[in-house]
């Protein structure tokens, strides 16, 4: 301990890493509950959660953190946000001010309301009837205003519920960007679809034992650079990746015994957030300099790994002979370029989450456009299911058949998940800009790859993103590590350059 | 909620459900760091740990609960341990009365030096150097009596660790039994040792994949009756059971390969923990009313489902069909008998963890007589290794070879941990005696178990002792359910009706 550090800092650290230590043990137990808890563990386990969550609230809006901040903020220790103590100083302000801005009766509504909406929703898309759902989501589109309101904004109460997940980012600089993707990516996807070329996707339908995928999944993480000493794979109905301690990283998978990119991509993107999460500054994990610095930034890691890394045609010169010799009925008579083509497989569809590179982009404007119209008020929800429909017509040609296979399919809205959607975009488009940096940066990326020599990678992301955690907002990651801003063309290069060729596309298309 | 009833109660129940939250939490992350944690995980995971060990300590000595107790200690409802607010009253006031007692100083420091004497235990029993673990032993001990002292006890120093196990027993009560079932066991184990007629058993060392017996144990723990929808089980180094929830019961094992009984009988002995924990009312889960009753007890459910269900001759009648069936090259040329037997071997061995039925009761009591002269003062530390191989010679014909087989073999005493031990021998001797009471009262035991009928044992367990938790003591439950005190004799008995016809032992020794 540095016994020159005024006191003030030395409390906040410990109130800090105190509360840490209770939300990652929170971290384990809704781990458990998504991964090994037997059927009956459930309510006592969502008593454990409730206790947990109170005691955390209750300590980040602990007055003596603004005791301690001011105290803090009057020395040049706090002046430097790309510092250490800056940053633990700046984004603990940001934190504590959203903290104490809430009214406790809000945030309790909120969680309430929320949960009931969760299970409303399950029923509702289960009987496809969005009428059921319509009355609870008006009322926490409700809530999410008055939120929003509470948290307060420049422009538009939006802007408060985006900056929850993308810290500093704001509606209308995502509205342009998303704009312009949406513009190029249409006419894209509508020449793939055109296009007499088209990947034998039935490559990827033979068998998989599940057991095998794991072990074959696990393996591959491994050499990819997941370190299993750090982490561990299990298997759950809905994967995510969680952090429990700054050395020990859980990523999950569900395995389709008929399908074998579902868990395949699925623990590439896991690991690629597992890596932001155990590249983060250990001695600071769970505060400021030690977390990430926002949503879009983490999927970023997710997607290079799962899409830009994966989906290469390097990765499958090094991968395919590994998979034949864990699968040789189902690839040893595969080609690089057959699998390549097929797991590169562009085709509209209605679910979001089995969508492909480039239409996962449009279903996510989708949401983002229509939860921008709930919030603003311009769209009623009893509106939705048309708004829906037609913009699933006019940017992907197709039309949903239902609403449980529409506007019903995604959990976030009964959650009360209002912007966060836009961040698995903005992940896609940094995780671009990042590519093409690293590609230049690296000069060698594709022999690398081809040679599974991924530690290069790692370092250029640790070096330019991981090590930072919250010193830098993620417009500022982009700019140091790319040079530019924020933008949509190296996505739209990174897709044309890849799908061109695959697709034979006309150049009049690209 | 029942608004008649005192503020008191309410608040005290409130207050003790919470800290149960807490309990059943921290639960989690040790039963996480045995089964699940990457190896890496410890550092933090001991933090997690350490916080809310300190928070729960802090609530069990909350003084409110003196205040509430001293209001409700006024009221009839407290008056009969026997009922429900009786019991948690009383129990409450016993465990209160125990944290407030010991001083915080001591409580951290018997804390600091037993983590530091498991250490020390972990190098001196790999390097076989009991003079290196010897200081920090004397200092345990040393501290073990002053938590006597601040406890106070009645007779000598080891009554007051006793009762933190096993709580209303005596030292002088157990000294008497043991001794008695010691003067039974030695003849009986020389008279097996020089029998002719021996059991094969080679028979049991085949090859059995671990995941297969993961798969067969699983399977019969279900089909005994233990509820995998409240229930798992995990692969762990020290197999233990533990409760996350009032439905959340974990019970987990090792595998030998090449050693059938280790992993199924453990299986069953953890099932057998198993059904206590599920079987105490859900209502009540953590508190008096809801938490078992004495190790001792506990250990008979173990041992009745390990030892006098599963080793029983009618319950391989049942099992060795299954065991067949999943393992046929093992098991399918095996007669009843022959497994019967061969799961009935019955020698002197050295290490306590390994031991049969009948030889592992006189390690506890070489173990139980050792301990108190410890704590007594009548022997010291430093002939420790010679009191431990006289009494191996003396009760068990064996002369360990070193302390690393001998003395240092359990991990108990390094834990401060006086006083466990005599539990062990006690849950056989219960188990022995709720046997023969429930044999008498079903009347077709032997009928039930060989058609894998397990549920009239279940009820008659549930009935006498599971729902009773702690409104009766451990010699309360014995009496009422067997209608005699404790006593070695059933136990006596019960080996010797097993072994004699087995070994074919001559009149004289039974």
């Amino acid at each position: 301990m540095n016994t020159n550090l005024p006191t003030a800092l030395l409390d906040l650290e410990s109130h800090l890493r105190e509360t840490t230590l209770l939300s990652s043990t929170r971290g384990l137990l809704e781990w458990d509950e998504r991964t090994k808890m037997p059927l009956q563990g459930g309510p006592y386990r969502a008593e454990q959660i409730a206790l947990l969550s109170g005691m955390i609230h209750q300590r980040a809006s602990d007055a003596r953190i603004g005791d301690w901040l001011g105290e803090l903020e009057q020395l040049p220790l706090a002046e430097d946000r790309h510092s250490l103590h800056g940053c633990l100083v700046q984004q603990t302000r940001r934190n504590y001010e959203k903290a104490i801005k809430l009214p406790k009766s809000l945030v309790e509504e909120i969680t309430r309301t929320t949960v009931l909406g969760q299970q409303s929703w399950v029923e509702a898309r289960e009987h496809d009837d969005f009428a059921a759902f319509a009355p609870i989501l008006e009322k926490i589109v409700g809530l999410k205003i008055q939120q929003a309101e509470a948290l307060g904004y420049d422009a538009t109460p939006y802007d408060a519920l985006l900056d929850e997940y993308e810290p500093g980012e704001t509606t209308s600089n995502v509205t342009r960007i998303l704009a312009d993707l949406r513009e190029q990516l249409v006419p894209l996807v509508a020449a793939i679809t055109d296009s007499a070329n088209q990947p034998d996707s039935s490559i990827l339908t033979r068998g998989y034992a599940a057991d095998q995928q794991q072990q074959f999944g696990s393996r591959v993480a491994g050499l990819v650079g997941f370190d299993f000493q750090r982490g561990r794979l299990d298997t759950t109905h809905h994967p995510f990746c969680t952090d429990l301690g700054p050395h020990d990283c859980r990523i999950t998978t569900r395995y389709d015994e008929g399908f074998f990119p579902a868990a395949f991509f699925g623990i590439l993107h896991e690991a690629g957030h597992g890596f932001y999460e155990l590249g983060m500054p250990d001695d600071w994990y769970g505060l400021p300099p030690g977390s990430c610095t926002s949503l879009g930034i983490h999927e970023s890691q997710s997607r290079f790994w799962e899409n830009m890394v994966g989906r290469g045609r390097p990765f499958w010169q090094w991968c395919l002979p590994l998979a034949a010799e864990a699968f040789p009925e189902s690839f040893a008579d595969l080609s690089v370029d057959q699998v390549y083509f097929a797991v590169n497989s562009v085709k509209p569809s209605l679910i979001r989450v089995e969508a492909d590179e480039v239409t996962y982009n449009l279903h996510i404007i989708i949401r983002f456009e229509l939860e921008q119209e709930l919030i603003s008020g311009q769209l009623a929800v009893s509106d939705l299911p048309d708004a829906w429909r037609e913009k699933y017509e006019q940017y992907l040609g197709i039309t949903p058949p239902n609403d449980a296979d529409g506007v019903l399919q995604d959990i976030h809205w009964s959650g009360g998940m209002f912007g966060y959607f836009p961040t698995y975009a903005l992940g896609n488009l940094y995780a671009a800009q990042f590519l093409a940096a690293m590609r230049a940066e690296l000069g060698n990326m594709d022999q690398l790859v081809e040679q599974g020599d991924f530690q290069p990678l790692h370092d250029w992301l640790a070096k330019h993103i991981h090590q930072h955690a919250q010193r830098y907002s993620a417009a500022e990651l982009v700019e140091r590590a790319t040079g530019e801003g924020l933008s949509h063309l190296p996505l739209v290069d990174y897709l044309r350059e890849k799908l061109a060729p695959l697709y034979q596309l006309p150049a009049s298309s690209s």
